[in-house]
C-alpha cells in the first residue's frame, strides 16, 4: 500500500525526515503501522528541487533499508522540497520507471493506494492521455497513469483542478463498467514552489495522511538538530514518531496545499471534464 | 542494434551456444562485427523450452558477459530449443520489462532492429492490440508491440501471416505520417515447436540473419562436445565462429522455418490486414 | 535472521516447495513466523543438483517475492536434491556474492544465524582458511567464512567432522577475546549426495529446525500434485504449512543427514583440530 | 583496464565532466581509446565533496550509459572537488563493493590497472592491513586492498608516502614469489582538500594520464557553460576531446598535486616501509 512523506520549509538534509526519526520512512518500509501492507520494499525512490529548473530523481527497486546508495545520497543532498516514497506493489512488476515519484518537466508525483480493477480500464485511460504526454509514459503502474491524466486535464495551470478531473474521469470509466469504489489514494505533487497533498476514496476511508502541526513537531524528531528555521512542514502517510499531537490527520475528500511550510486546506471533489 | 541467436535440435546446453564458441553471443555482446552497434550491454535475456506446457525465462540489465547467474543456468539448463539475445537499446529504459525475449503463453518472441520515429507510432499501434492481450504488455519498446500486434493479428493461429499482417499495419500507420523506411527487423518466434525467423527491411538492407548449414557446423564449434545428434540448426545474428561455410545467410524478405533442426525458407511479403 | 529449505528425495520442480506451500518459503521472506525477524528480503538464493558434476546456483539482491526471474525459473528447474536461502542481512553490503548458499566445487552450504562480535574475529578466521581455497572467498559474510572453514577442516571427507571442527576453532577464538556465545547456526550443506543438517548454538537455544515426518507431509502442502513417489524429505528453519505433526523439530546440537529422502540422526559436538 | 576522472576548482555540476563532452567518461565506458579495454562497463562510481565532513559516494555495477540515475545525480549534485570512475573489472565479481571510489572516513581513491596475479598475494596484502582497518574492507579487489594497505601506512598522514610505502609493499611480496612487473597503476586519492593523482608501473608503461593545462581547457569544452572560474583542473585518464594541446600528460614515475585547481608534480618511488 506504499507510504510517502513530503517536506517544504528551510533547507535540510534529506536524512533528516526519511531515516532519522523513531519511525522513519525507512523504518516504514519495514514495517509499516498505520495500514494493512506492513512491509514496503517494493523499490522506493526521491525526488528533491535544488538549484536546477528542473527537480533530481533516484529511484531503484531494492528495498530502501538496504540500499548503501539511498543512505550515502540522503546524507549530502539538502533541499527546500522533496518526496520520497516505499513502495507496496499492486501493479508488477517491480521495476525503476514503476517507482515514485514520477517526474515530469519540473513536476514530480507520487501515490498511496490504487485504481480497482486497473487490467480492465488501463486502456481506456491511457487513450486518453494527451498525444504530447503519452511518449513520457515509462512503466505500466496505475499510478504514473494518473499523474499523466492530471497532466492531460490541466494539472500544470491548476494543480486542484486537473487532479480532480483526472479522479472523475476514472471514476466515470469505471462506472460504465460496473466497476465500484475505483479510486483510493492520497497523492502528492509539486512543481516545485507549493506541495499539494490530496486524501480521497471514491467510498469509504481512504489511506492516512497527516501534516506535522508545529515547527516544535519537526524540530521535536532530532534534538540535536539546529537547522529548521521559521517555516517547515512535512506531510506523511503515517506520523514519523508514532500517533502524538505533533501531527494532525488530513481530513478525507480534502487537499492541502504547502508553501514555505505553511499549509492551508480546501476540500476536494471530483470535477467533470467541462467544467472551467 | 542487438544480437541473437536460436536454436533447434537435439537438446544441448544453453552454454554451449551462447558461451562456448569462438565468437559466442556473449563475444557478440562486449564486440559484435557485423554491425554498427557494437556493443550490445543494455540487457540479455534467455527462453527455452522444456518439459512445462510454457517456456522458461531469464531476463535481465545486466551486460551479458558480466551477469554471472546466466553463466552459471546456461551450464544446467539443457533444451532442445531455445532462444537467447543481448540487447543494445534504442527504446529507453533499460529495464528487465524491455529485455528479449518476450513471453506470452507458450510463444517467445524477439527482434533486432526497430520502427522509425517510434514515438510518434506507439500510441496508435497500442490501441490496435485486442484488449485481452493489452494488460501483459509491461514494457514500452517497438519490439515487445510488435509481437502484441502479431498475436492480434493471428499469430498463434498462422504464425507467419500474423507477423506480415503487423508488418503490414505498421507500414500502412507509418506511411500516413509520412514516416518512411518504418521497419528494420530480424525476428525470431517460437511456439516451443518451431522456429519463425524472419528478415525484413521497409526499404534496404535489413540486419544480418543467418542459419548453420550442416550439423558439422555445429559440431566443430566445439569438437569436445559429442552431444549433437541427427537434426541440430542455429539461427544467427551473426556467425558464432566468423564467415564461413558453415553458416548460410537468410535472403531478406524472408522467413525461414526451423522444425527438429530442419529449416525451409519462403518468401516474406507484408500482408494487409482484410486477407485471410 | 534468514529462512531456508532444503529436499531430498525425488525430482519435482523447485515451486513446489519454494512457492506453493502455504507458508511457503517466499511466504516467509515477507513474514516469517518463528524467528524476531519477520521479513528477510535482503537477497536470497537457490542451489540444485542435476545432471552435471557441479550443482547450479542462482542469487540475488532482490526480495524473493518480487523477482519474476527466481519464480520462472522455480517453474521450469526440476531437482532430486536442492537448497533455497532467504536472507536477513546481519553482515551488510546486500550483494550476490553475500547471498547463500554458497558452492564449492560440487557442494553447497548455507546458513541461518551469526557468529558473535564478528568483526573482531573475522581477520583471524581468515587467516585460518587454507591457502588454495582463500581465493575463492567473494563476500564479506560470517558465513562463507564458516564454510570455508569447514572446508579447510575437511568438510569433503568428512562433512559432520570439518563442521564440527569449525565451530570448535571459532569457539576457541572467540574465548580468547572474551567473546561470549558466540556460535549460533542451523547450517545445511550438501555434496549432491546427501544433505546434512546441523542445528547448534554455543549457550541457549538455537535457530528454529525441522524436518518432514512423512512423504504424505509433503503430498499433503499439494494435494493436486501427484509427483512424489517414495523417499522425498524436506528440511525447513519453520513449518511450510504451519506446526502441525508433518514436522518433527531437530534437536539442538544434533545434525540429520538425509540421503534419498531417508533421514538418520545423531549428536553434534565441537572438535578439535587435533581429533582425527 | 577503467577509466577515471577528478576535479579540483571552482564548484561545477558534475554532469559537465562527466557527460557533457565530446569524449566524456560516459563516452568512454562505451568506447574509451588510449587503452587496450574500450569497454569499461562493469560499474561505476562518483564521489562527490560537499558541505559535509565526508564525501558522498554513489556506485553501481550498471554501464554507466544506461543508468539513469546517474544521469539524474550528475546534473544535480555541484562539487568543487570530485572523483568519478567506469571499470572494466578484472577481479570478479561485479558488485557495487567492488565499485570505484572507495571510501574511509573523509578519504576517497580509485585506481586503473592491477596487480599482477593477485590470487596469489591477495591474503599476504590483507593480511598486512591494521586491524582497526580491517572491518571495513567489503569488496574483494586489488584495487580496494591497495587503498587499505596505503591507509595502514600512513597516507592520512602523509598521502604520498603512503602510497610509497604501499607500492613498495606489494613489489616486495611478489618478488619473494617470483611475480615480475606487479603494480600497473594510475592512482586519485583525495581527503576533500587536494587530490593526489599517481601514474606509476613497476616496469614498462604505466596506463596513461593527463591533467588539463589551462582553465580554457575546460571552458572550451563547454563554450555556453560559464560557471569556471579560477582556478580549474582536470586530470583524467584519457582527454575528454580527444589529444590536443588542452592536455599535459602526467609522466610515469610521477605524482600530481592538485589544490584548488593548482598542480605541482613530484617524483614518486616506492618507498620502504622502514623509512620516515
Amino acid at each position: 500500500m506504499c507510504r510517502w512523506l513530503a517536506y517544504s520549509g528551510s533547507p535540510i538534509l534529506l536524512e533528516e525526515l526519511i531515516f532519522k526519526p523513531e519511525h522513519s520512512l525507512i523504518d516504514q518500509s519495514l514495517a509499516a503501522r498505520v495500514t494493512a501492507t506492513t512491509t514496503n520494499a517494493d523499490g522506493f525512490g526521491i525526488g528533491w528541487y535544488g538549484g536546477r529548473s528542473f527537480p533530481g530523481l533516484y529511484r531503484d527497486v531494492r528495498p530502501a533499508w538496504n540500499d548503501s546508495n539511498l543512505r550515502n545520497l540522503a546524507a549530502q543532498i539538502e533541499s527546500a522540497l522533496f518526496l520520497a516514497h516505499v513502495r507496496s506493489a499492486t501493479v508488477p512488476p517491480v521495476q525503476q520507471s514503476n517507482c515514485h515519484p514520477f517526474r515530469y518537466g519540473h513536476w514530480l508525483f507520487m501515490h498511496n493506494g490504487s485504481i480497482q480493477q486497473f487490467s480492465e480500464l488501463r486502456r481506456e485511460l491511457l487513450m486518453a492521455v494527451a498525444p504530447h504526454l503519452f511518449p513520457s509514459i515509462q512503466g505500466n503502474t496505475d499510478s504514473e497513469l494518473m499523474f499523466y491524466l492530471a497532466l492531460t486535464f490541466g494539472m500544470e495551470v491548476d494543480p486542484v483542478a486537473g487532479v480532480e478531473k483526472m479522479v472523475d474521469f476514472i471514476e466515470t470509466a469505471a462506472s460504465k463498467r460496473g466497476i465500484i469504489n475505483p479510486v483510493e489514494m492520497t497523492i502528492c505533487t509539486s512543481d516545485g514552489h507549493s506541495l499539494y497533498a490530496f486524501r480521497y476514496r471514491s467510498q469509504g476511508r481512504p489511506p492516512s495522511l497527516f501534516h506535522s502541526t508545529t515547527l516544535d513537531a519537526l524540530e521535536d524528531l532530532h534534538p540535536s538538530y539546529g537547522g529548521f528555521e521559521q517555516g517547515a512542514l512535512a506531510v506523511v502517510s503515517e506520523p514519523l514518531d508514532g500517533l502524538t499531537d505533533h501531527w494532525r490527520e488530513i481530513p478525507k475528500s480534502t487537499v492541502a496545499i504547502v508553501t514555505g511550510g505553511q499549509v492551508t486546506t480546501q476540500p476536494f471533489t471530483p470535477r467533470p471534464l467541462a467544467t472551467a
